[in-house]
């Protein structure tokens, strides 16, 4: 009997050592590897650091590929503000789901998942009741934000081989997605689709898009599905025959001023991903009474256009708004929609090496890329 | 015979002479008495000049009364470019009509008619074929102007005692009208009225009046009466009252940043008078999701506000738009809508007098006339 008892006890306190020990490992960190940059302007280099472990609500993805948003270049160069370093940029991700929360049901392991600028929200706000979380004054971004919800750690973003996120933050991607072209969807493509669609451009519309960069294409892509007739502007000769292939009607070289002659109050909308210095009133002009423009492009805080209430009353109703990324709900709309109508970003792939993504940076601010760069973070090599 | 001829002979150039006496007469331009500023800055005089003759689709009115508009100070001043001097200000107008062209079939002697910003324009661009003649790219104005159709003559405004005008660019005014506070509608009650109803705006939205001054208080009163409930905005304690009175919930000074508190993103739309420099994003942001902000007033180009793009981004998914006072059909509309439902401004009625027009100028700048000072210009007198 005393030895029935002395095991029973035993057991008992084995039992409780065994639950210990696995909540340790519960809530342990999760490693992560990839590449920040150490400083303002810095250039990347490999970076070791780590992830919250797996809320009960959450998931953990195997990242697949990252891609390079003319923001990360933005946000590395601390041109909207002073950013935190060190900075793992990346909010364009997808990535394979290597563990789920205990709660999750949207996802199980296996699954492929999208990740774009956010990773929570309050899920209780006006925005967020409306599907709008990227409004809610209590979202937190992939990267360069900290995480209320998780002991207001700093966040980093999709240039790692890993990452946690809320399963409501995460987006379904279809068994038969192009994998290799999805993570651009959820930042370039839920940027232009939502106003495009918040506008409501049906076939037969005229539209302008300015800029034509990783979001500008998409833009093209999405109007032309639509049915529009689009006229792509931006500043350089070389992608005058992408614009046609993308099945543009007009292609307008902006420091050509005589391309520009007879444009004036001819479109009905206007869609602004310009990143760099311009003149939104340009735009403004061409529009049609009752037309609407769409700011969705961000430049440097030094080189920020701004919009006189005069040229308002000049070119009265039109319309003028700005545009952040997308609902989730609307991102999933996005990313299915995409994949069945086979609308790809066109992408070019680099290796997960600091010297690619150097590289490739300097493509990005010098507008040479076509159309973005994505990184295949299943190439990533490191020591530990 | 020969004095039959002769008689003959007679006649015939009795009757050329005839003729040719009564086309001068016909083709003569009409005396016309008031006041102008002699250059940039100056202070009104008695003015005597003329009006081109009556044309066969045009119309003589006797004015009676002419509104003092915020606009007139920055044409005298030329805060928004350089203005031709003498300068006979005034595009709120009411008056008599003592002569029609042949072709006039809108009016008659002795009805009474309105005139706002516009005299003329080209009737067959699209702007005009839409009805938004304010648009046309060969719009004629009332004043600081040169009309196309007439030779480009200067014209000249509604503070003197006569004018020609097309009939289409007359608006009737209903006999059962109250005439001394009709003037103030042709601007002020337009340019409110027209973005209003462009919005939308219906019972229960929640609508922001920027600048409580000559078109404040009619955008109030046509917001209350349509149901909105009206939060008005401006810079002193002297109107708080005259706010509550016309049926707002609400007065903001905001020059007491407290009473600001809890206003963001709060208002279905804002309609901004301001006529001074003051930061429209700060109105943007108490905009709620879809809201829109109407912009019409104009401060003067050293003092012109605008928007940052980032300003757009942030407060995404809020539109805003300009707006020029309204279209021909439209401002009948307003009239006849006013007329009926009592919907008149406040009005300060002055002398026909250089030195109370001086003196009313003073007080519009300080912002202290209660609602609109309107020239009574049949009291005025004149040697010739």
């Amino acid at each position: 009997m005393k030895r029935n008892i002395f095991l029973a006890f035993l057991l008992f306190w084995m039992g409780l050592f065994t639950a210990s020990a696995h909540t340790v490992e519960e809530h342990a960190r999760i490693p992560a590897h990839g590449f920040a940059v150490m400083a303002e302007g810095g250039e990347f280099q490999p970076y070791t650091f780590s992830r919250h472990a797996v809320g009960d609500n959450e998931i953990q993805i195997e990242i697949l590929y990252a891609g390079i948003c003319h923001s990360d270049l933005h946000h590395v160069a601390s041109d909207w503000g002073k950013e935190e370093y060190p900075l793992v940029p990346g909010h364009e991700i997808v990535g394979r789901v290597v563990k789920i929360g205990k709660n999750v049901t949207k996802f199980k392991v296996g699954d492929i998942a999208g990740v774009g600028c956010l990773v929570n929200a309050c899920g209780e706000c006006e925005f967020c009741l409306m599907g709008l979380e990227q409004y809610c004054p209590n979202r937190v971004l992939t990267y360069h934000d900290h995480d209320k919800y998780h002991d207001n750690e700093q966040t980093q973003g999709g240039y790692s081989d890993t990452l946690v996120v809320s399963q409501n933050f995460a987006i379904k991607v279809p068994e038969n997605a192009d994998i290799e072209k999805i993570a651009p969807l959820l930042c370039a493509g839920i940027t232009t689709w939502s106003p495009i669609h918040y506008m409501n451009v049906k076939k037969g519309d005229k539209i302008g898009i300015a800029g034509f960069g990783g979001l500008g294409h998409m833009a093209v892509k999405y109007a032309v599905a639509l049915g529009a007739e689009v006229t792509v502007f931006d500043i350089t000769e070389a992608k005058r025959e992408d614009a046609k292939r993308m099945g543009a009607v007009r292609y307008v070289n902006v420091t050509n001023p005589e391309e520009l002659n007879g444009l004036d109050n001819s479109l009905n909308y206007v869609l602004s991903t310009v990143p760099a210095k311009y003149d939104p009133a340009m735009y403004m002009k061409m529009l049609k009474i009752n037309g609407q423009m769409a700011i969705v492009g961000l430049p440097a805080i030094k080189n920020m256009p701004s919009i006189s209430v005069l040229s308002f009353v000049i070119h009265g109703n039109r319309k003028v708004f700005g545009s952040q990324i997308g609902g989730i709900k609307e991102t999933q709309e996005m990313l299915d929609y995409s994949v069945a109508h086979n609308l790809y970003p066109e992408v070019e792939v680099i290796k997960a090496d600091a010297a690619a993504i150097n590289e490739a940076y300097k493509k990005v601010q010098a507008g040479e890329v076509k159309f973005r760069y994505v990184i295949d973070m299943k190439t990533l090599k490191h020591a530990d």
